[in-house]
């Protein structure tokens, strides 16, 4: 309740561990109680965080070695429906400053860990041209599968690179690129997808397909 | 004897079956028995071929459906070391019309054969602008391998889309490309090619390693 009163509403409940595609979240709203919030997410302890009016969501996939050294893919920009990543688009839309300081931030979380291998640092681009940090992965990310095909290296191969004490390479991208994920039943296209030029198609052989679950994904590359 | 006669020397006398980096080849000079020459290969089943004086060795890797699609990926060319392909580069030093009638030569062998899935046929560029085939392998092939880092699809991915019945990818190249063999004792050098911008490094894994033996490749991708 007095974190309510400090953030203001709207606000997102988030619990602890576990969350992830918008599952172990609630939205309190203007007349949300927030005990009903709270039982939504099953009442594990939980974080309250604001609402942030941002133009656009990237990420940064950062490698960083044992020596210190620290490799970032370039800055991506990442389209959700209904709270699961859709679209990954590289390079985002961002001035090449705030482009250089979303990068420098990664760099400096990593730092600040001592982390050793690949991470990914979600943030807000707000109107303004600032960035906010939203989330912090520690391992391989979504929105770093096109490296797979979109670069000279891929994030799985980096973090082997990282935590073999190998260096790291330095990501070189082939061009314009599109990650789309193929969601529930959307894998279904996968032969639609073969089909398109320049398209590589990833199926994850999941058993089961079931709605809002990641089946595989699609990168498109386009000549820059 | 005959065919010596008749094919003149200097010859390559070559077993039919089995051969390959050179293994299984006896050259016939000016001066050398035939018995001899036939003795250094296990005096089996053999053919004898001309010596054809070459510009450059290219290959072309096609891929054909079982609709009969075919699909090439660029024209590559080839240099050997001691009978060994050492280097592939991409695109190949040809002019457009070789490349296509390279292309048309591959493309006619997979329809002759009724052949499904990927082959590599590699010729020899004559000075004077003709093309003649030295070798069809009918499988994936070291001439190929540079697709998995500087194409849109591999030879690989190509060879399963054909047998499964798949639509063929358009292959689109990332930029030049250069494939470079390493070959015996090279494989030692691996982290050096680990530090250079824009290489891939494939080890194979072979448990021995031996003068001639091929132990792994590097794939490097210029900007076009």
């Amino acid at each position: 309740m007095s974190a309510i009163e400090r953030i203001g509403r709207p606000a997102v409940l988030k619990t602890q561990r576990f969350g992830y595609d918008g599952k172990g979240q609630a939205t309190i709203g203007r007349d949300t109680a927030p005990e009903a919030a709270w039982g939504e997410v099953g009442r594990l302890p939980c974080i309250l965080e604001a609402f942030v009016p941002f133009a656009r969501e990237v990420s940064v996939v950062a490698t960083r070695a044992h020596d210190g050294t620290v490799e970032c893919f370039d800055v991506t920009e990442n389209e959700h429906r209904d709270h699961i990543l859709k679209i990954s688009r590289v390079p985002a839309a961002l001035p090449d400053a705030a482009v250089r300081e979303a990068q420098r931030i990664a760099e400096t979380i990593a730092h600040r860990f001592g982390y050793v291998g690949v991470l990914a640092v979600e943030m807000f681009a707000l109107g303004d041209g600032g960035l906010l940090v939203n989330e912090i992965a520690p391992r391989v990310h979504n929105s770093g599968h096109w490296t797979l095909d979109g670069a000279s290296v891929s994030q799985f191969e980096q973090h082997i690179r990282a935590v073999a004490g190998w260096p790291l390479a330095k990501p070189i991208r082939h061009g314009r690129v599109e990650m789309i994920n193929l969601i529930g039943g959307e894998v279904g296209d996968y032969q639609k997808w073969l089909a398109v030029p320049g398209a590589a198609v990833h199926l994850y052989g999941k058993a089961t397909v079931r709605p809002g679950r990641k089946m595989g994904h699609v990168t498109r590359v386009f000549a820059d």
